[in-house]
């Protein structure tokens, strides 16, 4: 009873009339042709999913999930499992560096509990879609059902239209969940077709002994569980986290409404793989805002023909990268909509 | 009569207790240590600058230096020399891509006749440091005097002053001048070391017969001239431009006033690396924003020991990235002094 299979979310291509329209204005810019790089192509893209000539974006979201992992049990993560909570907690009062990066975006934070293994206190900016009390040790055996990982991507899309219901036109991906690398890196490794070694990184900052226990960790996973390279959702039940399939059903329904996504990191990397696989479509409305210093991460971006515009070494998660990089998102629509052209300014065009 | 010998502006080495106090305030914060990345870094540098444990800058502004180019009687630039005044015209209007991103990164331009071939009517934005009519052609002899390459990093200096002295507490760099990558390849042969082939680019977009002409003009100059690399304003006066010289006093000029000075791309570059090898205390004021398209500027960055935080594949100058980077400064010293500490927030520190 798959929620995808029985009621998937329509994905379009991308506009190309509006898209020629900004490439045909891009050309007319007081600029050499191309002189502003990615920051061109990005105004392009984003004219092809808004399907407008001059898009622009008022009201942003960044999006984090959390979720805990069974798979702690085994220490693979430098911290305890209980700051998943806290950092949760950190997000409500707004101390995190999602929440400062995010105002100085001005994009609102949206903090979903997608399965923390604990009830947190009520709080109006807190959604609570929690689809267990974290997941269940994926060394032993799946770490979640069928049914979890379909509620998950279904509470994902839920989510995201709500929020453009509610007007939100630009929406960055972030997560939290202490062990959350070690599942995104089983991820990485079954549908990239990566060795276990290739993908996992220190996350947080394990020592050497942890990453080896980690690398045993998702290695005993991959084995005890078998998931099917072919099937992306089978693939995020079987080593997944609550918060990782969420943030999937997101990035689809972003791309169903036509919202252009910005995909974090590592974690949110891995949910963008798996909506890719999901619906090929997807990819189109993804932007990369970073490259993580998460070793599996380039091997994603690589797989998702995605290229991202920043790199400053970040390893933090949150969203911290999408928050980031929406300020060069809202750059180049504002230099496509606020440039003059050689004619309006009276500059000479090129000699050839 | 060089005024950097006669009045050198003095400039301090960085403030290692604000250093100490920002590092140590970093591993506080609610996140694994250095997973901010370069951010991080920044600022821990930016504090060095301001002496401050908590800096943030509030006025800010993009020096935008432009002069003409005699070389561009060789034919090695795809726009005609009278682009060099007309996108003048167009930053006085507000209508260029430096006009957009200062606005965006809540920066004012000050644009800075150092050298155009012909005079503009007056504006309450423009300053006019006019140094001559346009260098003169260096592949025939120097492309200016001493006195005036010494009147053109005065200029920087004076102008900088007076910014500051009005309370701006970033500066970015950037210019406009048609030709001005010809000259800036030119410099950076000289001062890295590196041959003529390895540093021209195609700048705003020329062909290859332009190219084969650019690379011929800067062989022929420096065969001409035979500038010393081993002083950096006989390089500036015999191969340079009257706005490089002056963003390299603007740059001497803001490490002394302790103002953060953004670099750009490939022609503020060389100004860059003028002014390290006029004082090379100025280095460590320097950030810089973006590695350029032209091939010649990963090597002032590498010789500079600069490492970017963009790479949007840029080539337009005006000081484009140096506005854009100025939301990545904003975001790291507002992540220091906002987020909240371990204790703050009671979160669980690592438990190793």
């Amino acid at each position: 009873m798959n929620v995808l299979v029985k009621n998937p979310p329509s994905i379009a291509l991308l506009n190309e009339a509006a898209m020629g329209a900004a490439r045909q204005r891009q050309a007319r810019l007081t600029k050499p042709p191309g002189s502003l790089g990615r920051l061109e192509e990005l105004s392009v893209q984003l004219a092809g999913i808004t399907g407008k000539e001059l898009p622009s974006f008022r009201e942003k979201a960044v999006i984090v999930m959390a979720g805990d992992h069974g798979v702690t049990q085994e220490g693979v993560s430098a911290y305890p499992a209980e700051v998943t909570r806290q950092m949760v907690l950190n997000f409500l009062d707004g101390g995190a560096a999602i929440n400062v990066l995010a105002r100085h975006a001005e994009a609102r934070v949206v903090v979903v509990d997608m399965g923390i293994a604990s009830d947190l206190p009520p709080h109006p900016q807190l959604i609570v879609r929690k689809i267990g009390y974290g997941t269940a040790n994926m060394t032993r055996g799946p770490a979640m059902t069928w049914a979890q990982a379909e509620d998950a991507v279904a509470a994902g899309l839920e989510i995201m239209s709500g929020l453009v219901r509610e007007g939100v036109e630009l929406v960055g991906t972030g997560e939290m969940g202490i062990g959350n690398t070690t599942a995104a890196s089983a991820i990485t490794a079954v549908l990239c077709g990566a060795p276990v070694s290739d993908v996992v990184g220190r996350g947080t900052g394990i020592d050497d002994e942890g990453l080896a226990r980690k690398v045993a960790a998702v290695k005993q996973a991959l084995a005890i569980n078998e998931p099917d390279p072919e099937d992306p959702l089978e693939v995020v039940a079987k080593v997944g986290g609550f918060e990782i399939a969420g943030l999937a059903g997101v990035i689809l329904g972003g791309a169903a409404a036509g919202v252009p996504v910005v995909i974090d990191g590592f974690i949110t990397g891995t949910a963008a793989l798996v909506a890719a696989r999901l619906d090929r479509g997807a990819k189109a409305y993804m932007i990369a805002s970073h490259q993580s210093v998460e070793i599996g991460h380039r091997l994603i971006l690589d797989e998702l023909g995605l290229s991202p515009l920043l790199n400053l070494e970040l390893r933090l998660g949150e969203g911290t990268g999408a928050a980031l990089a929406m300020h060069l998102i809202d750059a180049a629509t504002r230099a496509l909509a606020e440039m003059a052209t050689f004619d309006e300014a009276g500059v000479s065009d090129r000699s050839d």
